[in-house]
């Protein structure tokens, strides 16, 4: 069959191969809401431009309402050979108010109603990501909040390097996911320009009101030049960057769940709700939702390669391949959401065990820079000399067998003679994350302060939203 | 509700968004057919092992049979409450046959069930893939024979380089996918080694036959390591690197048919079968099935390297990570195949025009190597004082207005007195091709001969099949 | 050799392979600069906090600022066994100034130290790189004010679809790098924050003032969690991701460059200045800038891929792998850098052939819309019915293998009625350029206000620089 | 200066920009061994077939030998203006020999030429890359065979799962590296056929021998299509896959030693050797190797990308785009190399700590499963019974806070009155993984075959090389 839209100079119908290839309906059709959206926005300035007779317009506007009401309530019957959302609603207009709904398309082509559609649709999921990642924060927040003082070992090389206490480390996401709200944020103002009535990609003969159709929408202004409004992409690549980025730091939190819940580590427990057992071994119990987040990344860095491949050396204005940049998309805005609300749960959910952290902290020399920076402070060595004198103290207390703490004033003396008793008062856990107290680090006041602060800044937000 | 098959030691049921990012059966129910054939040779032999009665064997292969035929007929009713194929297909198994369908995962588990699976699936997907690539060099091969002679210029940096013919353009493609076929057969025969009897990781005590298993699932032999059974994905990441060139070969061909279709070139037209229309331009004529197959690799390639993100840095064995290893490939492996549907109708379609490929041939000086080469032949020149010499015979004829062929002898002898009007001979675009008789080169009998070898060689094949 | 810094407690050497794999030095000397200005920053700060001796900080001053006259002399020894740029120029401090160089590593650690230097590594090269956007920007504007009436076809799928003007499709370009340049800065302004004082990952017990170095640096402030300053590197990722966008804006405008000097299309001319010949075909005149701009592209996507592979999974704080992070940072930038700056060249350098261009834009019934617009703006025909009149217009005149234009009146007629003589007027490309006055339409009036604003923008911006 | 080969038709030099993007000799100097090892051959063949004087041949096989020893000795001065590897060559041809250099590019091109020296210098590098891949299976399989009976708990999701051997876990990286080792292989052979005499893309009229230049330099034979042979760059394609993939393997071992060495699991020790310290924490012994080798895998998955993204879309024959399939090439194999290396060191070095290993492998449960297989064939019970009665044993033992064999008889009868005490026998480690004697299971026995099998391939391998 002849495609409705298009058809008139085409003798034979699209071949199965080309309508199971071009066809979009069966991914495009999520944009329903933004596609009426657009054309209400649309016919109303055509109506007030004079350009459609009053009765059109309100014809038109009533079709489309329903077509809505339809649609929602999954009374709508999507066509294959209809190819996209645009023409599977015209074509259903054309049901509803007859012969008038082929003004519809006046003045605009389906190439600036998508890139509107898209635009529209992009900022929709920024807002409800950005919602989420508030929600990981607030989650975040709160768990640090409660463990301000909660004593782990700060790693480096995934050895034990000095104590931190765990809201520090939970507060280092709040950080990270405040920065990918801030992409997200700029990815949003940048995209927020209205392509419509860019036409095909020159603009239009027709008296439009660019102006009043991106106010309409919500949009700060139209795009400036037709061929770059329905010609480019990069709004979505910056959002799918900002994405990608946003699920590495997820990525880097669920390997840390992982690592935490291994019988080794111990460190936290996570309940029933975000464990899952094995089908053959009946003591498992896997952090199932932790390895998906983190291997969830991939399809999101492989939807921001798969459209950065898309576009490049794609002349303008609109090609066929642009057709590419929705499923990947949808994809990964969707994982990165759903990847969001696990984690929430998870951070949550998860109890540390602060005995095995505490434990751990003081293991393997954690102290040994509060020993040197001791040696600094009151014997004034310079730092690399007190560098020097702690590792073979260590050396001398791991050929022992002991802790730091463990060694006698002498066995120090041996190897630094100025050492006094004074040096016991550092080597402590606590004493070594109470010490940290510069701008920024791991002191629990700190902590306590700066996840104090962050829930008021959450809570404010979100009583403003 | 705690899940049936591992909730023994679970008191609380799995939360939303855990059960939303663990369940798999959305994807993995397109594993059906390979599960319940691993099943059935796993019950096969855990029978002949006397490590299961024979009547529950019998029970279960019936159930089994039955639950296929349910499935395809389309009434099987999957449950995301458990989780993935293998879980559904043993729920099934147990409410048909009662508690001795519990028997069959004896000596098994899922991760060697689920890398059984996913061989065969990716075995039986390329075996789909390289009939339909030998579908694409079939209608490459013919199109070239009938156009062995039809002249075109050859391009380098897109600029007219040599005069070549289509048929031997479109033989360079039955080589590429020639190499394409290669390393899916490459692959295939390294995945082809059975996992099954791995169990969990470590083996099993039971007295299982992993030879037999092999066997009648076709596959060469078992895998050698237990851990490595359970924990490798090479075999997948191998074949969406096949993919991913198979799909830079077609994008290259798709963007020459986007090129060649423009009006600028016109060297070849698509009926209406491989065109579309535009919704506000009633005059266009749009290649796009070419336009989607070069812009589908991004999503190939996005998959190889979601997928090869999913596995860095992921410790043995098994790890919920892995579960990523599907859908990405699903969906690469479905496009590429729609890809090479698509082009091959478009290859079938095309119809050349000669006259147009042949003028533009003869364009742009394009037999000025030709030229070079009769001063070396003739005159005994230097290749490099010959190119020198050709230099400047182009840049007259340029500046004159004039095509090679055009210069007078006078001409040529101001710039190489010992040029003499046989130099004509090889002006000529026909005369150029014929030249190129090396091995491999454009004449048109090299072509016809290539290309007729092609046919029966891809002919042969087909009826062996 | 025992490596002096941190030697103490190490018996061997390391292993060659070691060596070979963890030297950064090679490439990090890059930070020479930084790494100086951080340092001097941090040991003013030091003895203003009365950490240390006056008379220390002003030998290490000294001594520091004499390394950096001695690296930009090119007389600085680089040496691999001390790994990196800060080991090398403390053990130059050593040498130069004696023990109290030890001094100088007081309350801070590599990983704050190298976070420090590569964060102002990253700002410089925005403001490069933006220098250059800027650069590109100011000739496409220059040029599309010069062009702002040239008239050409205007594409969709690389079919002529409706006319326009150069100058209007070189400021599509305009639009898309000031977004470019508007990623990066918001990179810079999210990047610009100070994790000089992180130390290791815990922050210090010393007194330090994070305020007065992140000022003396030109930093906003200092990073609030000490454990993100030292673990996280997604302002490279998104540095990078905002090139590898831009580089895929060059890549577009470089494919087209790439179409339009082919003999087929013909549109612009590069001189010599931008093309290079061939060892074999004396004739040729190859685009090579415009194909390495486009092939380009490869490289700075693979950069990015490249960390947030590496990115991917990383536990917190500082592990090794992410001393990958600079090579493929450094190169990417120098490549866009280059890319650019190549762009601008030929943006200069080209010369439209307006007759052809002209001619290609009536070619094809590239006024197929304008007739559209006319029966729905005179007649009242609803689009969709105007649409199907003109294709069965384009229809007949393709058979008859005329021009719309050279269509008589009574063959328009026969196909519609009404259609009367005035209809002519709007057939012509001129005629269809100028009506297409919508704001950001292709009107050559519209184009030209675009191109001054934007050249009045850029002079403005360069002169406050 | 205007280019000596091939500035014949060009009036002004190239600009800076242009120079600066498309000099390549900075890279593929890295060719020169290959490029005059084809040159030979091709000097050598001409003369054969008549098409160049004996005298000739002669000449400039000396000079090219000639060169090939002042390039190996450091005295060949490299230079820019001549672009790449084939122009300096030949031009220091022509000062050794004269005029007579200028024929040995009679009937080739810069194409087949460079496409000749990158498949030579490919298959070279697989072979020496082949040979450090057969050097770390060694080094695994000796470690294995040490340690074919050495305990340690095997993971799946980084749980406990059950027991295995450390030669059970170093043996599954023998295969994963066998498998890489046989895509290159295979990528080996598929790349081994011969571009030479392809010319610029049409083949050529001289009647040159392809055979016998392929059989010279090694190749299976010539290429059969000339379009092909110039314009496919797929061997590099395969060839970087299969690095990503064999890199991708190497990252999942180094997570392990970075795992295996925290204080956490201390499961292995590294020596000074290839550990490295702190600038800060003296008592840090970093993995910095393994770290090292888990990150590069970024670069090698970006030189594919890369690779993949300029090749997509390009049209055929030769465009300057391909000129960026050398340098991610170079560093990607370098960097494999590298790792592969490091790696081995490594797993020379690396000593497991057998007490805290086998410790680990009995806690958590890990038996469980040999329970539920003794409730199976001992009870009878349907495996599905026996995994929910082990889940309600672990349970029970979980709230006692004992591990499996400290339960009573009585415990276990409380949840399955049938079980007798012959239970104890399976619930310790040791018998555990020595009842796993299935095809490729953890039993000792099984391990230290295997280790020994390999072992002696290996060095039949090395032996026969």
């Amino acid at each position: 069959m002849s495609n409705k839209m298009w058809g008139g100079r085409f003798a034979e119908g699209p071949d199965a191969a080309l309508e199971a290839i071009n066809a979009s309906i069966d991914f495009d059709q999520r944009f329903y809401a933004q596609d009426i959206r657009g054309s209400q926005a649309h016919v109303a300035m055509l109506a007030r431009q004079g350009i459609l007779p009053e009765a059109d317009a309100r014809a038109i506007a009533k079709g489309l309402s329903d077509i809505l009401v339809e649609i929602e309530a999954g009374d709508f019957k999507f066509s294959r050979a209809l190819e996209d959302i645009h023409l599977n609603i015209e074509s259903r207009l054309a049901e509803l108010i007859g012969p008038s709904a082929g003004r519809l398309h006046t003045a605009r082509s389906r190439n600036d109603q998508v890139a509107t559609d898209f635009r529209l649709w992009v900022r929709d999921t920024i807002d409800s990501t950005d919602k989420v990642l508030a929600g990981l924060q607030t989650a975040l927040a709160k768990k640090a909040l409660a463990h301000a003082g909660t004593i782990m070992p700060g790693f480096t090389h995934l050895q034990s390097a000095q104590p931190v206490t765990f809201g520090h480390h939970l507060l280092a996401y709040v950080e990270m996911v405040s920065r990918d709200r801030g992409r997200f944020a700029d990815a949003r103002a940048r995209l927020n320009e209205s392509p419509l009535g860019a036409a095909a990609l020159a603009g239009t003969g027709f008296p439009i009101d660019r102006h009043a159709t991106a106010a309409a929408l919500g949009f700060s202004g139209p795009m400036r030049n037709s061929l770059d409004a329905v010609s480019s992409r990069d709004f979505v690549l910056e959002t799918l960057s900002a994405a990608a980025i946003a699920a590495t730091h997820l990525s880097r939190l669920a390997e840390e769940i992982v690592l935490w819940t291994t019988p080794q580590f111990g460190f936290v427990r996570l309940s029933d709700r975000f464990t899952t057992g094995s089908s053959i071994m009946p003591q498992k119990r896997n952090p199932d939702a932790a390895e998906l987040v983190r291997g969830k990344t991939g399809r999101v860095i492989g939807a921001l390669i798969g459209l950065l491949t898309v576009m490049k050396g794609l002349p303008l204005a609109y090609s066929k391949d642009m057709q590419e940049d929705k499923e990947g998309s949808f994809d990964a805005l969707d994982t990165l959401r759903l990847c969001t609300i696990a984690m929430t749960g998870m951070i949550e959910d998860l109890e540390p065990d602060a005995v095995a952290m505490k434990k751990a902290a003081g293991a393997a020399y954690a102290t040994a820079t509060d020993l040197a920076d001791w040696l600094v402070r009151e014997l004034k060595l310079p730092f690399r000399e007190a560098h020097h004198v702690t590792g073979r103290i260590v050396g001398k207390a791991s050929s022992l067998g002991k802790a730091l703490e463990e060694l006698t004033l002498s066995d120090l003396q041996e190897i630094e003679p100025r050492i006094t008793d004074a040096i016991f008062n550092v080597l402590g856990v606590e004493r070594s994350v109470e010490s940290r107290t510069s701008f920024g680090g791991t002191a629990p006041a700190n902590v306590a302060r700066e996840a104090e602060a962050w829930q008021k800044r959450l809570a404010d937000e979100a009583s403003s939203r």
